[in-house]
């Protein structure tokens, strides 16, 4: 399973907007391409986001293109995520040459990869036996380059056969749990449920959760996380049921020149993401809405951090070299 | 705006599952017919499904219909809110004639739409002038015999020009927020915005919001409070956040039988309401879901209540006579 396939001189991106009713690939074969596919989300979540961009990168230099005007449109597609912006310098810097800046996605992917394998690792000790595990979002190999950031905890600690269960929230508005994370879950023969996302307080509450483990879009040097909207609010109910919240990240996540959460911009998106469900109405039209694509939680509420660099525990503000 | 009309043979039903989208009346003839207008959602709302219930009596009457058994139907169509059974047996206690029993009916309603003035006028004191309010599910007009209970605060408060904003969750997975308060609000004029449950957090957080106010569907003598899933969630991020959380009953949402929020049942309902969104379905066919349609929000969450009483301040324990 993976979203994202690199032909040489096209981008392949699996169209996450349709999982899993429908599985339709959309080429990208020039940098507006790329900027389209993630502005409407057709990829999503902040490593492979950031893995498209880098390869966003290298379609402009082979059509020619300006790279400083691609690669600012590249890093506003989405304002909040930092790997997509920390992807995009670091290709600017390997310069301009097609072979080398393929190369450099291509081992920006890899790394991708190796980290979501790291945090698998990592996370293991967290993962207590017979785990009822509760998570938000999707955070999986469609949301990355490998197995995923939280859900590579999950995937490890499966093998390992310490989980009994996974409660994964359906994540309104984009339904990103409900469609996707329900769906490599299912592939994976992990036992799980799906609930809306404001039932979680009532799961935590009754003590039917062991662990909560999300991911994160940005996260400030301070450990203050910007996670999918929905995030903070699981936190809350964590830490008033006395239950461990953890956020799992590749280090390419964190924001070093961030101090606390801030001053992490929150993407706010349309109003039909909330309106519309699939195309059908769920309110009428017209209604005003409030639609942040993310919120930010306070470092206080965080647990500890699952990262490719092993585990990182409170108080957060010293980061190993990334 | 009613949700109920009352024909003298039968009871006209507005079907809530359809708005804001169709606006159609559904007879009940029967108390089967009344038993299965509930058990649909097509009436909801505590207070509005015990007059719904009221009227089964009067239609089983009406049909020579063995009253024990329509009351022990009509009581279990659905187990949470305690309107329901304490309407059904203030009707048995009337006897079995039908004119009575249509004037106990009748009586039952006009104390529910004068207990929602009172509830407003009570609830005035906590808007504080200029109040950005947050509720959640729908409390209004369609979901009472008047002119609602949380709602009925804030049509009293838009009223006395001390509301700046109304923040509404959608509340999933039935929509009852952005199908049914939006239309609510949009029809008093009063200044809304929609958004989804797990935004409220960052709202709360953020300093947006001046006060929490919901409804119940049960409230346990220590002043424990069952109400719409994703009341908890939103009590434990006001909390966090310093914001007052009020809740607006009537006296007959108290139940004087249970001690505690432990002994309230949580109905839980069927997976395809969290599968399938308005006929399109938003996870893969098959999806196991947890699809409980309230949770207990523990009293020392609870600023005050807001009563046809009047206000009720903590201690819980001791109330007023119903």
């Amino acid at each position: 399973m993976t979203p994202l396939r690199w032909r040489g001189d096209r981008l392949e991106v699996l169209d996450q907007a349709l999982l899993p009713h429908e599985e339709r690939w959309r080429d990208c074969r020039s940098s507006a391409d790329v900027v389209a596919a993630i502005t409407e989300m057709a990829v999503r979540g902040a490593p492979a986001i950031g893995i498209t961009a880098a390869f966003g990168i290298v379609l402009a230099a082979r059509g020619g293109e300006d790279l400083a005007a691609a690669a600012r449109l590249l890093k506003a597609a989405r304002p909040t995520a930092v790997n997509l912006a920390g992807a995009v310098d670091r290709m600017l810097a390997v310069g301009t040459e097609v072979g080398r800046l393929e190369r450099e996605a291509r081992a920006l992917w890899e790394e991708d990869r190796a980290s979501c394998d790291a945090i698998g690792r990592a996370g293991l000790p967290w993962v207590p036996e017979g785990a009822r595990i509760l998570t938000h979002c999707n955070t999986g190999a469609l949301a990355t380059g490998g197995d995923g950031t939280a859900l590579a905890v999950i995937r490890a600690a499966h093998r390992a056969g310490t989980v009994s269960r996974v409660y994964c929230t359906e994540t309104r508005p984009w339904l990103q749990g409900a469609r996707l994370t329900a769906w490599e879950l299912a592939s994976e023969g992990i036992e799980y449920r799906l609930l809306v996302d404001s039932a979680a307080a009532g799961l935590l509450r009754s003590g039917g959760v062991d662990l909560v483990i999300v991911g994160a879009d940005r996260v400030a040097l301070n450990g203050d996380v910007a996670n999918k909207v929905g995030t903070l609010s699981l936190a809350f109910a964590a830490r008033a049921c006395g239950v461990p919240f953890h956020v799992a990240i590749p280090l390419s996540t964190l924001d070093r020149h961030t101090t606390t959460g801030a001053d992490i911009p929150v993407e706010e998106r349309g109003a039909d993401e909330v309106r519309v469900v699939r195309g059908r109405p769920v309110a009428a039209p017209g209604t005003p809405v409030w639609n942040p694509a993310f919120d930010v939680t306070p470092a206080e509420l965080v647990s500890g951090f699952v990262t490719d660099a092993g585990a990182i525990e409170p108080p957060y503000g010293v980061w190993p070299a990334g």
